[in-house]
């Protein structure tokens, strides 16, 4: 989206809401020749008779042919074209365990890993060590370096990956990674790649030296390696940048995460879906836009698990009822990317859409799956960024652009 | 539409002929769920048979979810992207009453308001006096102003709102509106916001002191605002652009005016139907050309009513059988945006489209109309700025890119 053509549209006054539902992973593909995907195959009997009011299509996240990680994935659901929008991986790591990053800090990505007597890498990732060692390991260094002027702050992520903050004054994040991405050799010095980044750069090396001998007795992780050393991006903000106060009902941090990184408030963790609903129905009045985000979708689209996939999606398809008696004038149901059973990963198979508004032109299909909306008046392959200004407009928030 | 890939592989020796017909505000919506858009419930026989040997789709004029104005709709059809091509507001007033602008020339808005004896604005708008009023104090300024070097016109535009413009040597039109929006704050300086731009608000200065003047007595418009400052753009010309002998066939300046903005001739205007395609029949041996304008399908989509807006796209289907009988190499049939009756405003809404070309792979779809577009090989909301290098295509005038 072209936050400068949208900005001067915006009609501020507008009460009219949008729900953008979000199905992790929810585009798949056949089990075998002639078969159906997850979302054909789950009855879905609510967003079938949806859709005969909707428009349907197929969105990309970042381009045909590119696999969207989650990070990119919902920046571009949110109208951020990623490929524009880069986050450093340490802003995702951070943003992944919820650690309420500060918009001067730095943080980078950890990995514990082993070294021999010259200091040599002979295990990048530490022989895998359990996240609870790393925690342990985190906490010895937190507890024990010390830098004047600083805080650190350190969280293990899962197994040998951790989360560095620093924060402090004047940092600057363009730095160079220290991992040298092969065993056999040392890790490289954490080198300030411009002159702003000296400062920053002193006090990570500084870090590193005290951590050094802080881990020598330990094992198997007896050093670390940095890298995607970054701070909060400094984008238009989602509310102000569309004039849609908004909030995010997610179960997962990384998704909280997201949605923070772009200005919205992130409503706290729902254990169940009935509670994310319930959270949307309590907080109806108070926003413009809700974010709700389903998680297990993607799970067991990891796990191959066809049966337990389709059985989420008919779950809910269960919720769509309460959704619309909050009666939404745009309720987009999508996923941020398809991760078929089949491949047990995140794909680049488009993603299906139902955009339900009470002012779009139905395309009167009566099934919500891959194969229906290719048919739809949304078109296929589209750039999921192109979502938001459509909400926009069928919630009747845009001026004309011209005379 | 990118010129410079154009250019160099235009055929200047191709005598086939386009025709552009646009419906204003073609597009629609059902008025109930379930039911028919505008087109797909007129009777169109002639347009119906023709799709069968057509490609059919949906255009967007500028962007996707952005509600075009009547200016950048056309652009976009003339292969200009909107975004690109930006006019100023004040060209486009001059354009929309039929004014010769010349090249050099400062257009701008002007607004007739009421301000109190300390010169504070109490209203904007001046009680919204008609139009008649207007031009009688259009032709007063007129009348009595006198800034040596420069010719001053003045014309009504609507109610409360007229056109100025200053023609002279060495002007340029970066300077700041003298609207400050509120009321309750005296009129801001016409100040230049660039160097070049010092001589041509200095005279505006001038024209300011000597009105306020002339129109101190009047009420309750005595005083007016200035906006939109801007001269007639430098761009690619259409006829050479695409090297096309272009001729507008259009009722309503506004339309005329977009064409020559763009070194179309505009020829005279039409008071029917029956005379825009007599002036095509008379011209069709001097021009490659034809961009042929009706203006009612869209007023009545602004008043809502569905059944005259349904009765006038009847109408133009009963001219197809004149155009086809000139023979034209291709034949688009277009709108430039949605008027939904629904809605009785300018939407974003995709616009459908039936492309006829003699060279054109036919899609065989029997109707033309919303839905069936959605079937058609040209595709789902492109920009309707690709129509133009299609035409020349389809038209044979475009030689081959590259060995």
């Amino acid at each position: 989206m072209d936050f400068d053509v949208i900005k001067p549209l915006i009609i501020e006054s507008s009460q009219e809401k949008i729900v953008l539902l979000v199905m992790d992973g929810l585009g798949g593909l056949p089990m075998e020749p002639g078969g159906k995907t997850e979302l054909e195959a789950a009855a879905t009997p609510n967003m079938d008779a949806l859709a005969e009011k909707s428009m349907l299509g197929l969105h990309e996240g970042i381009r045909s042919g590119i696999t969207p990680g989650s990070g990119p994935a919902h920046l571009s659901l949110f109208g951020y074209d990623p490929l524009k929008y880069v986050v450093g991986r340490g802003v995702l790591s951070a943003l992944g365990i919820d650690f309420d990053l500060h918009a001067k800090d730095i943080a980078a990505r950890g990995n514990f890993c082993t070294v021999d007597k010259e200091g040599r890498i002979t295990d990048r990732r530490a022989g895998r060590i359990p996240t609870e060692v790393s925690e342990r390991l985190c906490n010895l260094l937190r507890d024990n370096v010390s830098i004047p002027g600083v805080e650190v702050f350190l969280k293990p992520v899962k197994e040998y990956r951790f989360m560095l903050v620093i924060r402090g004054e004047g940092l600057r994040a363009n730095i160079q990674e220290t991992d040298p991405q092969d065993v056999g050799k040392k890790p490289l010095p954490a080198r300030a790649l411009d002159p702003d980044s000296e400062k920053a750069a002193e006090i990570v090396q500084e870090f590193v030296r005290q951590a050094e001998k802080i881990l020598a007795n330990e094992s198997p992780a007896n050093m670390f390696l940095l890298r995607g050393f970054a701070q909060l991006p400094n984008w238009p903000k989602f509310p102000e940048a569309l004039g849609l106060k908004a909030a995010a009902i997610a179960m997962y941090p990384m998704y909280r995460g997201v949605a923070k990184l772009v200005g919205m408030d992130s409503l706290p963790a729902a254990q169940s879906y009935d509670e994310e609903i319930a959270m949307l129905e309590e907080n109806w009045n108070s926003y413009d836009f809700f974010f709700v985000h389903i998680k297990k979708t993607d799970s067991y689209g990891e796990d191959g698990d066809f049966d337990k996939k389709v059985h989420e999606i008919e779950a809910v398809d269960a919720l769509i009822p309460r959704i619309l008696a909050l009666d939404p004038s745009v309720l987009i149901i999508t996923g941020d990317h398809s991760t078929p059973c089949l491949m047990k990963k995140h794909s680049w198979h488009p993603v299906p859409v139902l955009f339900y508004a009470k002012l779009c032109r139905p395309d009167g299909i009566t099934s919500f799956g891959e194969r229906a909306c290719r048919q739809g008046g949304l078109g296929m392959r589209f750039p999921a960024y192109q979502l938001m200004p459509l909400a926009l407009a069928h919630a009747g928030r845009l001026e004309k652009f011209g005379a």
